[in-house]
């Protein structure tokens, strides 16, 4: 284990983030030093299960945690009330009360699912985030939020509930398929156009292996400063959504079959070329943030149409009764949020495509 | 609509619950007074939708309220995951947004359930709660607990979730049936065994009827203080499990054929025995609940096994790893916390039968 990066989340129930190389064999001690050993549930899925699920169960056996597994089918398909419906049965079969823990070991997808059941089993017992993709290094594993999809769309069901500890092994990114860790630049890009133009700059070259510590702990500090400003998404928080109501959207449109990264990588191109054209931001800004798309293998439009985006946005959580708000870019490492009657998200959709 | 009796809920999301007789027709304009107009989805239950649902959608449209209804099949088996469901994707599909409210008209299933679709579609909207049982007035509806049941248990899933009103409108308790009324006539009981003698002896008498607002005042007025004290359970709030333990324990072993309030009755009666025998309490304690259960028309005691209950007990959320916390009475009006290794639960069912 090298040198590790702690990054401390005052929320309303403050918690450590600690990035390095190699941590998952030493989970279990980081584990114990925020809780006395007890019942640790994992929760994974079937690819990360057969990766890394053995060396965490034993790295938590050796700092004296009794463990027992859950895992589920991997994919975003599986992220819905009957699977949470089975860890949760899982966790009330294995008699988990509310001093035992739940270790989350996967992409967002486990992370937003584990997260809930530990915030709904017995009303909430302790968990903590081993995010194994960029994607839930970066964004989806730090900040509270967790999910399950519903029929009518995605993220449509969860909690504000912020894990114990969050513990991020740089080294289980190897393993990643390039289509998933592209998926991750998506968001990491997201954090360079809504604050940070050199952050930005590090990404756009399409060369983030050598220098993926730094930039995900800047990506992670970088969250952590917004969610403390607005734990509970009412104002500031909304700026994370770049790119993601159009995003949103285009995986819907495909049923789940692209991506959030690609979705959300074809939402930041198209709002910021809305963005251009309605005279908003920079003029470098919309080609910028496509070339680096582009040099990060990642789409930058769509074939569905204004109309079919547009009505799979309407149930956009970000949208209330008859108003939308979207986040725009004046520049790269500015964004600001603009409350808009709903109607008129249609034309944005349409300046994008 | 005679005098209203109003008391505040000082959680941390603080609510007024207004009590008193004919207020179901005047909901639409207390709810309009924490609340901007907006989509309200009533939630109910076949029984109770046949009896209110139309009265409360007229008088919400008449404030300016646009409704729709959601119901389900009366009954504490309903209270499960795939109702929940139903109600989420229900919401979804009416386009609900985080800016609509949600209604809970009905009993303790239907506040429960309602309650915690509310805490949980797109991480939490506003919600009403219409207690429509005298159970769902005294105890559940005010708290914030909300909750469905496991298939391995009760209650095992939910969150901490304040209403932002309660309305009791007492005239509802007219169409309860008897059996229904002497559950809620049960947990009013644990009101008086826990803090008010004077509120005990009202109950114990059987004769509740002419009484009926000042006694739910006085249950709300008491739930009021403990829950301020403690809101999220930790602490002061295990009280209001008198009789809860064994009484779960009752109810899952019948397969949730018996009453919740019946179930509470007998576990309030026998763990008064076992304190009894246990020379903790007065002598005079657990004869005086016994026949106030049976003033009532209440059961104090059951069929099952002590080891049948003590193997549905183990469940029980009150558990932590090794120990359970038991609410023991002293005398009438006073109780006290008593946490036990789990192992010696089996004596105080066992003296308790």
């Amino acid at each position: 284990m090298t040198g590790l990066t702690t990054i401390r989340v005052d929320s309303s129930r403050p918690y450590d983030v600690i990035i390095g190389e190699g941590i998952l064999d030493n989970a279990g001690k980081k584990i114990a030093d925020v809780k006395n050993p007890c019942k640790a549930a994992i929760i994974t899925d079937s690819t990360v299960r057969e990766l890394y699920a053995d060396r965490l169960a034993f790295s938590l056996q050796s700092a004296g945690f009794d463990t027992c597994l859950f895992s589920f089918e991997s994919g975003e398909a599986s992220k819905n009330i009957d699977t949470l419906s089975d860890a949760l049965e899982f966790l009330a079969s294995r008699k988990m009360t509310r001093s035992d823990i739940i270790i989350a070991l996967g992409g967002g997808v486990v992370g937003d699912l584990a997260g809930f059941a530990a915030a709904v089993y017995l009303r909430g017992i302790d968990f903590v985030q081993i995010p194994t993709t960029l994607l839930a290094a970066v964004d989806s594993s730090v900040g509270g939020k967790t999910a399950i999809d519903l029929k009518n769309g995605k993220n449509l069901a969860g909690c504000f509930y912020s894990p114990v500890l969050v513990l991020c092994d740089c080294k289980t990114l190897d393993t990643l398929p390039d289509e998933i860790l592209s998926d991750g630049t998506a968001e990491a890009l997201k954090y360079g156009v809504l604050f940070d133009g050199e952050l930005f700059g590090k990404i756009a070259s399409g060369k983030v292996a050598g220098d993926r510590e730094s930039i995900i702990a800047r990506c992670v500090d970088l969250k952590r400063m917004v969610v403390e400003t607005d734990e509970f998404d009412r104002g500031a928080r909304q700026l994370l959504n770049f790119g993601h109501t159009i995003g949103h959207a285009i995986e819907k449109c495909s049923g789940f079959t692209i991506s959030h990264g690609r979705g959300v990588a074809v939402g930041m191109a198209m709002i910021a070329k809305a963005a251009a054209q309605k005279g908003i931001s920079e003029y470098d800004c919309a080609p910028r943030i496509i070339s680096a798309l582009n040099n990060c293998r990642l789409p930058h439009k769509t074939d569905y149409t204004a109309k079919q985006l547009f009505e799979a946005a309407l149930l956009d959580k970000k949208r209330q009764s008859g108003s939308i708000t979207l986040v725009l870019p004046r520049r790269i490492g500015e964004c600001f949020l603009k409350k808009i009657p709903v109607e008129e998200l249609i034309e944005y959709i349409e300046a994008g495509i």
